[in-house]
């Protein structure tokens, strides 16, 4: 199936290679195009394809199997190795005129849903699968660590999930403005204000069913267990680079688990019916639009990391 | 501690041992006060209670283990043969000027619950509960089956655990019409409607994640396992009074799991709690209320079992 | 990959087919091979499976997806409409004398596996299957209703799985019999003994965790939710002909929990290991084996639903 | 109900009060009787205890919640902070001729269970609980670091919950040849062999299901993401003194799972019933006996953290 892009989200592991060259084991060695947040529109089909049509408009997984294995086979098709995924090395972004992509990995917008919404599916997948690996229940109490885009669509994404409010911890007072003016989420700087304090007093000393770790600080994460509650959950969305420092003797006093997630599986869709039924209202987050003309204008502006904005996206026409 | 009701609402329950003096095996031998779904407030406290004081405004749990037993020590606390249930014969219901019950039952209105919505917070726990069992994930589709109080209360409660939008179905044009107001809930009158069709056109022929029974009508359970997906789940809510016919093999060849519930545990805080923080909008469901000088009327109100009520209540004083 | 089938297990399914040329929707309309329960060697592989060679020794899993969907992708494989099962109308068994087969469905015997034990793997994955399904959690005590082939390899499995001891019954005392000396199975014979009094004395009247149905009896099956705990499993593996007497309300009095299972998915391998280790001693349940020269005998024999057999292999060479 | 020790384990919390005066936050300010692992002969009882009766031998869980509050409603007793445990500081343990104990917290010995056998029960409680959070499937591969006493019942729980084999690894090769002589345990000395390269052996390259951390040993706990399949579960049992370092990207690569767990709830009678049943076969553990009279022998011996004991205990009378 080909699709033309429309919108492209730049994410933060795409200002991270345009800055660094690689993340972690992935290096980038010749040209490679950014973009792994898409919507698009369907120029090509093939014939065996029923449920979609030329001219549809659709948002993309970005991830792709090569050859399914054991992870699969068990429904973690996140965790094959063969996973061909949009923008990490060596595989070409979606920042160009087409893209080829399976039918079952492309996703139809219903009228509701705008392209630039479209483009927010592939994020918020991260934070629904997040929430999901979370098993969060109607009527939790959850943190979340870190106010940047993905810690906010985690925040949406357990509020959606079921939690009747979250708290949103950050250092910077900019962020902690827009995480505060979504509904059910409750801002904390923790530079101000001990968050110890905060959810003791909210939980009546009882702890926070959920925290979800989506700093990648790792001295954010190292006092984690303080915070959640007897039985509770941690939840690793943030990576940080180098091990943290974990007090196994503190979190089994709790028997607290914690949970480890990797991009999404199984729930894109689902972040799409969720943004589609206005159950997440998420289109406050895009805070800056550039032209694809001015698509080194926008990395740039992404590469001084603006405290002030959440989501930056391209239009591709 | 001593508590002045001040709301009650009408419970099926109620009008059920009204109209026939009981329900399957409890019944009621001599005279029985009526009411389980109560906001109060609080007149006497003993001293060991610190978190709460007198004058405080409160909602009450109105089961209470009287011998803990194995059930309660796996937190299964609502199966206990010990527990003692307001307005379940032969135990006094909370129509009248005091009641006491424990502490540990009993949870403070925040300023923002008013003393109707916390006598909803009893029903609401039902769907709580329900949606709980369920495991409800982020992005679900579910069906409800039943437009009454405890189907509007659950499908409440499954959009608040994560569903992305649920699908109510009844005969009565009415109900769903109330049902239907409500955001994300989708109305289905059976009786011109084929429910299959509506599930298999919304779900690209998938099915849904869960189906809640909550009719209470045998024959209305019967067809379930078509309108589910392959390893969705089914809740029995309602409490149909004949055995109903289960297809076994229909089930089998999706895997489907069937979930009964049985009152509530460790969810009415919660039920409160999503109110409180306004996730789940319950307030319009009260639809008449009486005064207690005109309980009688109320109660053949309610036994007339009017298609424009969803939630009666009674104020005290 | 080209296998030679050396032991083939006679499964009440091809009995069935033979004797009646359907089972429920599947209906024989030509001539069929029967046979799905296999032990090999393969005889001929393509070159790019790296993890076993010609003249190795194997057992085979049945189903083949032939076009993966969505539920491939969560893991529910057996639940693929595109499944293709071997000796079930209208693709061919395996009692012949080479057949076809995926790779990735095919696992190599270790050393002290023999070709016999090789073609249990398969009903014996059922059992594992129910018993993975059921939640089976350690100390667990279980009733498996029949003692067929299907109910003894549940037993078995639920043993393997966790339970400290499975009462098994039936109304044959040679089935019962034959499943009573294996270690940990206590036979009850149901036309004798009340099996309601037999679980409360050895639960101290809290009940079953967990109730196989593997008779397909739907009149056992009916008063199934007595013999279980509050908070308990009740699995369907046996396939009742006609919609069962499912009594909702006194299975929310205990919050039961039904499941259905279909198959197996993601099991295969773990029976194969649980045989391999000792875990399970199965070997004992194979009571008859015939020539291929003898395969109509075999079939005679089985169709006669001898009392005294649990398992009729047939030797290919 | 008053019971008269007749057998009791020492444990290592006992060896380390003796050795250093505190475990942790928990300091022993005064004389101090050790000992929680203990059956027992009932010799007086309240007329209201119905199960259980004057001269019946018993084994006792020695934790007992003395103001229960919200994690016992939700069935996690064991996490109360009021639990008040034998040989806990201040709490007196059970060395001594009479106890006091609560009914539903001891557990009559049937007749094949020894007092020996009886007193193994609390330790084994432990090893049954790791399993039980674990989610131990049937067939899962699991490895255990630590082959102490609590590491070789953590295997044996492993394997009664469905484990189909279970490496374990010690530094002590006495250790693990008295580990390496149960059925279905894997001694690895990590010494001379890498373990990665024998879970990858064994496993296919896939990994263990679950890791179960006994040895207590930050740097052990260390590399423990290596051994885990994707998907799996890391369990701490032990109790490493200082915060360990955790690698959370590589845990991510995985989705690992990693549960805590403290002592152990609704698991005792449980345990009990494995051993009872010869699921797990244990008395083989008990590789020491003292009398009474040699009591401080018994301890001075267990100082000595001999290499070639897993059990010393101590009768009596």
């Amino acid at each position: 199936m080909r699709i033309r892009p429309v919108t492209v989200g730049i994410c933060g592991s795409d200002v991270h290679y345009c800055r660094f060259g690689r993340i972690g084991p992935h290096v980038v060695h010749g040209p490679m195009v950014l973009g792994h947040e898409a919507s698009g529109v369907i120029v090509d089909i093939g014939s065996e394809v029923e449920h979609l049509r030329v001219g549809e408009r659709v948002c993309m997984e970005p991830g792709v199997v090569q050859s399914p294995g054991k992870a699969t086979q068990l429904g973690l098709y996140n965790l094959e190795p063969s996973v061909r995924f949009w923008a990490t090395p060596p595989v070409h972004g979606v920042l160009r005129e087409h893209v080829v992509h399976p039918a079952r990995f492309t996703y139809k917008l219903p009228d509701s849903v705008s392209f630039a919404e479209g483009a927010l599916v592939e994020p918020m997948a991260v934070g629904v699968h997040a929430a999901t690996r979370a098993g969060v229940k109607p009527g939790d109490f959850a943190v979340v660590i870190g106010a940047g885009p993905i810690g906010i669509l985690t925040a949406l994404s357990a509020l959606a999930a079921g939690c009747a409010e979250v708290v949103i911890t950050d250092v910077h007072s900019e962020k902690l403005s827009i995480a505060g003016d979504l509904s059910g989420i409750i801002p904390v700087n923790v530079t101000t204000e001990d968050i110890r304090k905060v959810v003791a007093s909210r939980t009546a000393g009882w702890g926070a069913d959920v925290v979800f770790e989506a700093s990648g600080v790792a001295a954010a994460a190292e006092d984690i267990v303080d915070l959640v509650a007897p039985g509770g959950t941690i939840v690793f969305v943030g990576m940080p680079e180098e091990p943290i420092k974990f007090d196994v003797v503190a979190a089994q006093t709790k028997e607290v688990r914690i949970q480890t997630v990797f991009r999404y599986a199984n729930v894109f869709e689902r972040a799409l019916e969720l943004i589609a039924s206005g159950k997440i209202r998420a289109s406050g987050l895009i805070t800056d639009t550039f032209s694809f003309a001015d698509a080194v204008e926008a990395f740039e502006f992404a590469k001084s990391l603006p405290k002030s904005a959440v989501k930056i996206q391209i239009e591709m026409s």
